[in-house]
């Protein structure tokens, strides 16, 4: 669940993005806006995916594509400012990854997300290559 | 589960609002953005709580707000046309409501949801008005 | 300039298309944010380039590109609804038109808009082809 | 005019924000689109206004509008990264503020603006306060 706790806590992320708070982020009731928020988790999302190299489509057409976003609301939050976005892997399958992540503002967490990734070639879902593997293990988000 | 068939099916819904796909909807992989999908859902959970009669604060400071999305995208989807989205109820809780919902091009389903509204006073979550509730019991997706 | 009054006339436009008032359009100041009437002038304008046939790329690698967006604010507008676009044409020159539209919520402009269109190829700015020149002078907006 | 050079020289600004380019900024054509760079403009027109203090409503209903904006496209941009805006005053009159702006990447100027910002009170149009109109004038972009 996207509820879980762990992924309110910015220790058990390693890699971090950065999204700026636009002020057309936020919405008629004065705080920033669910669908904004889906933005600054995609922003999560595609600089993990890019940094561990999983973005480019190769010569064989093998891609990822994201295939599932749950969010989590946890608190108002403001323009102006910028949001620092905490992901990392939460479960590793043969041929998908289920990545957490956290939005937060200063100290507060004001969102969270698990999203699920799905690694593809022509033929549909492929097997996620070793390098990938062995990159992704090293972003597991693990309790204590 | 927002992958759940039950909701890729238009058969369920009896509440239905439209948007429009804006060019700007599409991202640089070709096709809908996730995040413009997640914009289509808001359409039709504000849409269909305005017409519950759950979307203005009343004199008490009651509210509703969204605490939680999650959307399985299931097709691409591409600029111009229209997107048409049914919004039903899958539970009633005390304080919340859990929404399922169908983003649909034609006869195809290109992702569903399900997203949870809490009714809130200004001491927190406070029971739904049994006006309320009746009318979201008329809106239950129930398989035959 | 695209404050002409000319251009809130609904009378001087014969291509209209439409756009959906999003919740998330509205900002923190309760209307509907002015990067969201960008959009719907995109909107307007890339469904009119369509409809003469401009948008595709050709095989030379042909496509029309946007120079410029000039816009003018004159009404505050709300969630929910639709937008009207009209659109039309105020000056064609070898390798340019320039389009004016207006943005309409029933009987009332809330904005208009003037946009440049440039033709390219491969080497930059090319001819406008004869037979869209004829399709956009059947669009010239004209007082009487 | 927005393509006067002028804008187009970083030298001209003493006030800078920032934004991000986000994935979804970028369009079908595969590069970022035109309504992502009138959200950039937005980012450096209300930072800059906020910065001079005028962004508040007084206890007197005072605040200003935004009541047109002109940009001209200069250059195609890409994600990932982040878009420096500077941001300028081109003319000051009674109760309007005509304002500069461009938008880098690096050494690059992607996109150049002239924005109109009116001061109002709740009978309209209302002479801008001395306090603010010295601040202004600090920031004049004025060639050498």
């Amino acid at each position: 669940m996207s509820r879980d706790p762990i992924l309110a806590d910015r220790a058990v992320y390693r890699h971090w993005s950065r999204d700026t708070v636009r002020f057309c982020d936020q919405d008629a009731a004065g705080h920033v806006n669910n669908v904004a928020v889906c933005a600054y988790f995609e922003t999560a999302r595609l600089t993990f995916i890019r940094d561990i190299g999983m973005m480019r489509a190769g010569d064989d057409g093998r891609r990822s594509i994201s295939a599932g976003l749950e969010v989590a609301f946890l608190r108002e939050s403001h323009w102006p400012g910028e949001v620092e976005l905490g992901c990392g892997v939460l479960a590793i399958g043969r041929s998908s990854v289920s990545l957490g992540a956290g939005a937060f503002r200063d100290a507060v967490c004001i969102a969270t997300a698990r999203m699920t990734i799905v690694r593809l070639d022509r033929a549909g879902p492929c097997p996620i290559e070793d390098e990938f593997r062995a990159r992704l293990e090293a972003h597991r988000i693990a309790p204590a």
